[in-house]
């Protein structure tokens, strides 16, 4: 218990390093019977995967996932199912000259103090390149809410730096690099991103996640509330620093009468709430925000200490994301499947008998 | 496990609905040796108790906390410390009327859909009366934290409706129903709170916390980081709706030099990440802003359904706060205190002799 | 996570010292919608207390157990069940001169090297009264398994020291204060109890504890298998040293043509096994056997040391039994419930939509 | 969560089928800079390896482990040690004829009845494969043990069907298949698995296991008792059917003046307890039994059903241990590693500063 587990349920168990010879994960507690292969993980996984256009890191990664175990004949059989993904591109001679230096803002000199050792090339457990395990385990977990329940989870950009989205075309969003929703901003997206480069800095970002046709019931009323657990997935994301469900933030503004949710008997009358009321998922979509920090790893120098203690200037190179946010958008949707696969595993374990008097309610009214 | 357990090594496993016999919990591997009594919980407890101004709740409870177990001649034994809270002022008649009725985003129907089932008296196990427990538990955190670590907790107001505070003066918060640290801006507070009263509404609020003196190395690096369990545990605070670490929201539209901390051997130029990277606390002031939602339980009517389905209309009496968010400064607290305290543990049990070479910077530069 | 904490879906976290105010512990993830009372509680309670004869020790407990929260209108609802028994007849100046002492084969001595502080009162955390909550959480897991599943647990003495014992009759089983299902015995019983009283002596046993209709599934196949959780939960029994899942220890003679369950369409041919293969539950009884130690404090006198390390000598009055294995008998059997129930919601969470091709074998043939 | 992590602070996750592209884990907790190379892995693989004398099945397995993360210039650095194992002699045509067929006496039936589906080639998941599993990780609680606190964990085979062995010469258990520690016994052994298999049946067996040099306070007091983990763990492994701690189950017929463990200064004067009292460890050696049932794979035909129900008689061919006791004994120090080794990180956890005014007392006396 490292906290390489997320999940009571549907746990996935990860591990590896950037520069290590795989990164993977164990997957325990899917229900039998789901078909599955390599190919319903891969899918997801090419949409995370760097060096697809020159707006993110050149990193040259196969990211070609192994299933080890708990698929048989094409279906899963209730046992752990491992998934593989070596590493092929470490160029980890890019990394020797920060062994000895702490990156401001990276997990280098946090690292030390905890363990007393660390492994520097990439970043090493550090590294974005877990969340390709997240995105492979999601793939599964994905594929179930889908298949079994109907659910639907997707997400997009919603704010790079100073340039805002609106969610005009969800269909749009597969088709650019940005996951953005709205293709006449690409070029803004594009040229933000040459500067950056150009200018050796990088920038944040703002994303949703959102899944509908989630059942109502989902979550536990305290502590293990939905929200806190989508809020801790998210969080759990590398650099983001802030999540929001429902209006998020903007509610210390917000008055009772326009932030509550009316019912009538054909639906809710609005969603301010996330789909969310006391914990528990109420049939409506369940979305959520999250904010990305802009890259540490940039080329204009910065101050920073060795690992004995004295003053160093850093300038990072090798291949990073200008804007780390760019790729983060299947995470976020891998990391709001996980905890919905969980919840809905949860939720039938102590209620898997229960038929509620009350008619279920439509999601919101359109 | 259905939820109503926080932490992993230091775990809090709650109990209690608003109109039960009593409200409690179970707190599980404190370590032995911690002088602790009543009063040490109390003065929490107080802290966050309902009635006591004219600006929250007119609830009088006397929330007279009873140490069942795990204290012997003042000290802690590292058995589980259980603590108790009877329920005195349960006027279940106020609450006869929405019985078969569920109130607009409280968790009426989504608890209805989950168990088929529920407590209706003032809303049973998703009262925030539940809170009190968390606060009685992390007085037992805060208490080790301070004595042990050195570890100072403390949180404020930071917002409510459009009336924005600045942390002008610590001293003053807890002299006042607001948790207010600038008194000029109380009559403002007041004013609003009566006008929200006079007009049968609720407004949000944004609050403050922060740990001082955390030790560098608290926090795991993948899923169970120190700011993902932040997150959750201030997300499953009743009617937060969003959390941030450091910066927040407001990274989305940051440049990485703008963000990212500087390091020099005196310490961190800057603390824009909360006193978190990668997951683990970096030895600066970890500090967080949570958002809590209007009140849902006003007096002016809207629309909702009952228990059979059909439409009804809603106007909730009984004694309400106008703005949850006032009293949720103890809770956010106490919250903060239970994470650090659990992954003060976690770290100590793996790391508990590791030493590391490279000397442990002071928090941030003044 | 001290380990007070037993289930991973049904989960009950006890509490409580042998004199402290008061023992008790929270049910979490009992399914809604079970009818329960306090005397479906007391009736189990009732059969573990002591003082009930002369051949169990004189200690007077009312053992009157309150249910705090989690139950509304005679029904459970999903969310915490609280249990509290107050402690009443706390003679503690019986123990005062065990204070400084370590009594041997008890936990003092292992209790002071772990905590450094430890309540002695009547062995505090350590007394064989805690298992008091643990009939009465296992109260609630029988009535739901007898109900939901018609699954029937009960348990008997089979050996007293030299005195093996026959089921023979179920039916007297409750009827004596010893669990003995051969009431010819009584008296050789009755006779050794007063035979090691008046030799300041005492006597191990063993117990048989057996799960009719148990549904075939329940368990998982690698280590949190159905019979390693069921040894688990045996052998956390205070002064259990020993248990055998069917033939037990005996297996280590026997042959595989003798020791297989052979299976026809009609059902099982034997069941050498327990009801137990792979792990897993296969329908047919489950059963179980554990060995309680002869109890450690008796009258006559042992070398033992004191606080600061002396040779002292202990010689323990006060009011203890002479075969605590007397009393275990409801004990075993709410440690079975407690494991099966669990494995129950485990496997609903998992599997509760697969529908087997093979038809499910009747249980052994008579 | 379907039950294959073992630990709560040392959590090892296991995957893998007997016939699938490979077996593994992951462990979590390790604490970090502890010297850690495949060879340490190696040595003990390869004690449990089959196809190392013809005593034990003829399966080829090379059983090479490879580590993929975790391990950085040969140190462990506190992040998650995955362990992979190649299954290279998966002759799964052997197995085509069982495809329909539920062999008596093992997983085939209840796997079914639970999933719904089974990966029948070996046993799949049920197979006594991933006990390699449990050595590899094992390994490195071992190692940690042993250099960083002095334990020195054992085992060896203690009776074989009727053949009793006397733990005479420690020195000769490594240099025999049997792990026999008293080599005149050798060649009744050997007679005795040839007969077997000319016989075409099975034998079980019982084997011991110790651990020396056990600091004083491992262990909770209720539930997670260090003897309640070690009969899980023995328990769980394949065809463990009874588990004894010190005196086990002839406690029965024990007296109290017999079975105490008196204590003097200069130590204990008995173990009858195996070193545990009230759940934690005494500083004594810690020694538990295991009672393996006899093989069920045997080619003497039983009585079955196959996957529609109906009779079908059944002969195991294949390569199989006459005796899988034989091979359990690297496994169950293996398991007994682990437990100390979770235990060990969570006293650390509470317990870390904690220094006993009672000196330690030696272990037992010789």
């Amino acid at each position: 218990m490292s906290g390489n587990t997320i999940g009571r349920l549907f746990c996935v168990t990860s591990f590896g390093e950037s520069h290590g010879p795989a990164i993977g994960c164990v997957v325990d507690g899917c229900p039998p019977g789901l078909a599955l292969s390599t190919e319903d993980i891969q899918r997801e996984l090419d949409r995370r995967k760097p060096g697809t256009s020159r707006y993110v890191t050149q990193r040259k990664e196969a990211d070609v996932v192994e299933i080890l175990s708990g698929v048989f004949e094409g279906k899963t059989t209730g046992t752990p199912i491992a998934l593989l993904i070596r590493n092929t591109d470490q160029r980890s001679y890019d990394y020797d000259k920060i062994k000895q230096v702490f990156r401001p803002n990276h997990a280098d000199y946090a690292y030390i103090q905890k363990y007393g050792i660390r492994d520097h090339r990439g970043g090493g457990r550090s590294s974005a390149r877990e969340t390709a395990v997240r995105v492979a385990a999601g793939a599964i977990a994905k594929k179930y809410l889908r298949e079994r329940l109907g659910i639907e989870i997707r997400g997009c950009l919603e704010q790079m730096g100073d340039i805002v989205i609106e969610r005009k075309d969800w269909a749009a969003v597969n088709t650019n690099p940005f996951f953005c929703p709205d293709p006449a901003r690409l070029p803004e997206l594009e040229a933000l991103i040459d500067r950056l480069r150009a200018e050796g800095d990088s920038i944040g970002a703002r994303l949703y996640v959102e899944a509908r046709n989630v059942p109502p019931g989902l979550g536990e009323p305290v502590y293990d509330r939905l929200d806190a657990d989508i809020a801790y997935a998210l969080m759990s994301i590398n650099a983001v620093k802030g999540v929001e469900i429902g209006d998020g933030m903007r509610v210390a503004q917000m008055r009772g009468t326009e932030h509550r949710d009316e019912m009538t008997p054909q639906g809710f009358l609005s969603n301010h709430s996330g789909g969310i009321a006391g914990g528990i998922s109420t049939g409506q979509t369940v979305y959520a925000r999250l904010a990305v920090k802009p890259t540490s790893s940039i080329t204009t120098p910065g101050r920073s200490i060795d690992a004995t203690g004295g003053a160093v200037e850093v300038r990072t190179t090798g291949r990073h994301d200008p804007c780390v946010g760019l790729r983060a958008t299947p995470i976020a949707e891998a990391m709001l499947a996980l905890v919905l696969m969980d919840h809905w595993l949860r939720h039938r374990a102590q209620n898997a008998d229960v038929v509620p008097d009350t008619p279920r309610l439509p999601g919101e009214i359109a």
